[in-house]
């Protein structure tokens, strides 16, 4: 038996443990885990040393080896977010719908884990403790796969963690590492359907379309955000601006940020020098389309190709559109259906965005940078879903869980 | 451009206009469409003969004849299925979550169609109006995948359907058959992702199997039941009986029927012999563990193949447990999820059933007949899910949806 199904059929064992559990019980082991990983401070940076140190001499960048590197400073930032998880509202249990039905039935709906769920993610460790605590508190088993990178820091990550749940209620067998690094064991979980109730991947875009393409599991699916942002006639030159710029340049490295700004002609006549002006003393190389290349000569020519791009970077497209319309045809063929932002003081248009746009997040006179599970005030994000099964946006702890039919009878059958 | 993608795109182009419709423009189409359904009688009947012709010719069975057959009743049968989904509350537009963050931003969560509905179905013809009457009332456009078996019924009704549409307000695009009836029309459906939000198989395992197994796009699983009932010590014997003969032999061919009786061992030796000829008597087929059969001789011996076979006929595996732990790991180790029923008079050991069993619908004293959208007061059933992610056992309406969020600002931008 391979070490993923040893592992995914020892989580699985715990499931039927883990149904019963009060939230009492799961906070108290959270807190064990929290309090655990203070403790083993200097286990866990000589472990995570390991890592820096093999990654340097595989000659990984210094900016990634920032993003794995565990200092005092951010193992208390870990620890702290778990104490942050033990303070969330418990969604298991919570009735969803109750209702008696005329033969006497009475039918109660409740939220219950969703089993075990697998996560597949890359380098950076405290993704682990992360998706380890928000699993726990919603009652799932959880079997990781991080990246080969941090498997040190995530091992003894792990271990810390497994010894704090032999100290409470949990079974310590609901938290799973897997550590064969072989893209192999990632193959494996994929397909494993009966052990695994549903996969999630987090990281890049060549890792979420590899678990997309040959899942047989169920996935939730996040990632990739082409979005936009459209002045109509009626924006606010100021209200744009601060828009645009802080869509674009607040942290272009983010699925929520802008990568296309949308101007309707008689905006853009007025406001595209001047926000041309701007955005390039911020940074941003800017391409354009035709039109907006005849008011600013300077921009570069905007492709299809570079409105299919998610950049992630200080790079923008310019697009000027003749109405909403335009726009909205615009972003139906090239959003990819995350967050998309109209700016317009006519009410008529803003509601026509709103309903019409096919998107996770749809936002009138606000940033695209808000779709977030902490700004949306959910306490938590296990990710952003881009799908429109099961959770759709930004995925707060009601997204790790199922439902379950209770059904109260007194001899009941059906005639 | 084949014909699956050729399709798959006419009906993606519909989205965008089928996300401004209101309930009435959704019901007057629907209207229209059982009107047309009624009238068209003659060229349905005809196009059916082909059918039921071609199968006669090709040696299909009488009975599979017979479930493909158009009969005026039949007809009248479908068009007041389609009525009946008139009245049905329309989930879409329905506010899920309104919330205001301190910066202002007023969040607002509401019900969307889902987009693109992939249908993939065998041979029933009235699959086709039934799946297309729901899709279209959640807003939803669908492109269906009918059993060759029924093609011509299929296009007949399809034709008439979308000649219905384009009297209504509804793109007549918005409903795509897929005539092509090789297998290869549904491999490529199963990658069609950005075209086709979710699939919906309806079918034999094999079917559901094959989609599971092969689909890049999100699917909603429906099927197998491998489901148990079991009569707990304090069991009422009358209550029992009843609860258990209808589970098994009220309709054996459907996935809620029972194909596993557990009994506790002391109820056993006080009520197995009465059970077992009660059963026999109804013609069922019984096999036994090896207790069982110490107290009832004539028992077939039940393997754990047989535990592990969805039967969907009148043959009935019996097994005496010890106690209600016993109970539940047969159940955790055989069950597939669906329902499972305990008949007691004991509260704590109904709580405990209740709550420990993973499964989308847990009976106490009623039978695992039940679990049905109509029985549950739904209206209307898409199917009964056996997966965790979105929807799970009977779906409704609502199980066409997925949810987008509105964002209402002043301005605001992210610090």
């Amino acid at each position: 038996m391979s070490e993923v199904v040893k592992k995914a059929k020892a989580a699985r064992e715990t499931t039927a443990a883990l149904n019963m559990l009060t939230t009492g019980q799961k906070n108290e082991a959270l807190t064990l885990i929290a309090d655990a990983l203070l403790a083993a401070e200097e286990r866990l940076l000589a472990a995570n040393e390991e890592d820096i140190v093999r990654g340097r001499e595989q000659g990984t960048s210094e900016s990634l080896l920032d993003r794995l590197k565990l200092t005092p400073e951010r193992l208390q930032g870990i620890a702290q977010g778990v104490r942050e998880v033990v303070e969330l509202p418990d969604p298991v249990g919570e009735t969803l719908q109750q209702f008696e039905r005329p033969n006497g039935l009475r039918i109660e709906q409740r939220r219950v884990p969703l089993g075990v769920i697998g996560m597949i993610y890359e380098a950076r460790p405290n993704v682990t403790v992360d998706a380890a605590s928000l699993c726990l508190k919603t009652g799932n088993a959880v079997v990781l796969r991080g990246g080969s990178a941090a498997l040190s820091s995530n091992r003894a990550i792990v271990a810390v963690m497994r010894e704090a749940l032999s100290r409470s209620a949990l079974p310590e067998d609901a938290l799973q590492l897997i550590e064969d690094s072989d893209r192999k064991s990632v193959d494996e979980m994929l397909k494993l359907n009966g052990l695994l109730d549903v996969i999630i991947p987090r990281g890049g875009a060549s890792l979420i379309r590899n678990v997309v393409q040959n899942a047989t599991v169920p996935v939730i699916e996040t990632g990739a955000g082409i979005c936009h942002t459209y002045a109509d006639e009626s924006a606010d030159y100021g209200m744009l601006e601060a828009i645009a710029l802080n869509a674009k340049v607040q942290r272009p490295s983010v699925c929520n940020s802008m990568e296309t700004l949308l101007l309707h002609e008689s905006f853009a006549a007025g406001h595209l020098a001047a926000l041309a002006d701007k955005f390039t003393q911020a940074g941003v190389a800017l391409k354009g389309c035709e039109a907006s290349r005849r008011t600013v000569p300077t921009l570069a020519p905007a492709t299809d190709e570079d409105f299919a791009t998610e950049y992630n970077d200080y790079i923008l497209n310019v697009k000027v559109v003749k109405d909403v319309d335009e726009a909205l045809a615009h972003i139906r063929r090239f959003g990819t259906q995350h967050s998309e932002c109209i700016v317009t003081e006519n009410a008529a248009n803003a509601e026509r965005f709103l309903q019409e746009v096919d998107a996770a997040a749809v936002y009138h006179n606000a940033s695209t940078r808000f779709t977030d599970g902490f700004e949306f005030g959910f306490g938590a994000e296990i990710g952003i879903s881009t799908q429109k099964l099961h959770a759709r946006g930004p995925m707060g702890l009601p997204a790790l869980t199922s439902t379950k039919y209770r059904i109260a009878g007194s001899g009941q059958i059906r005639a």
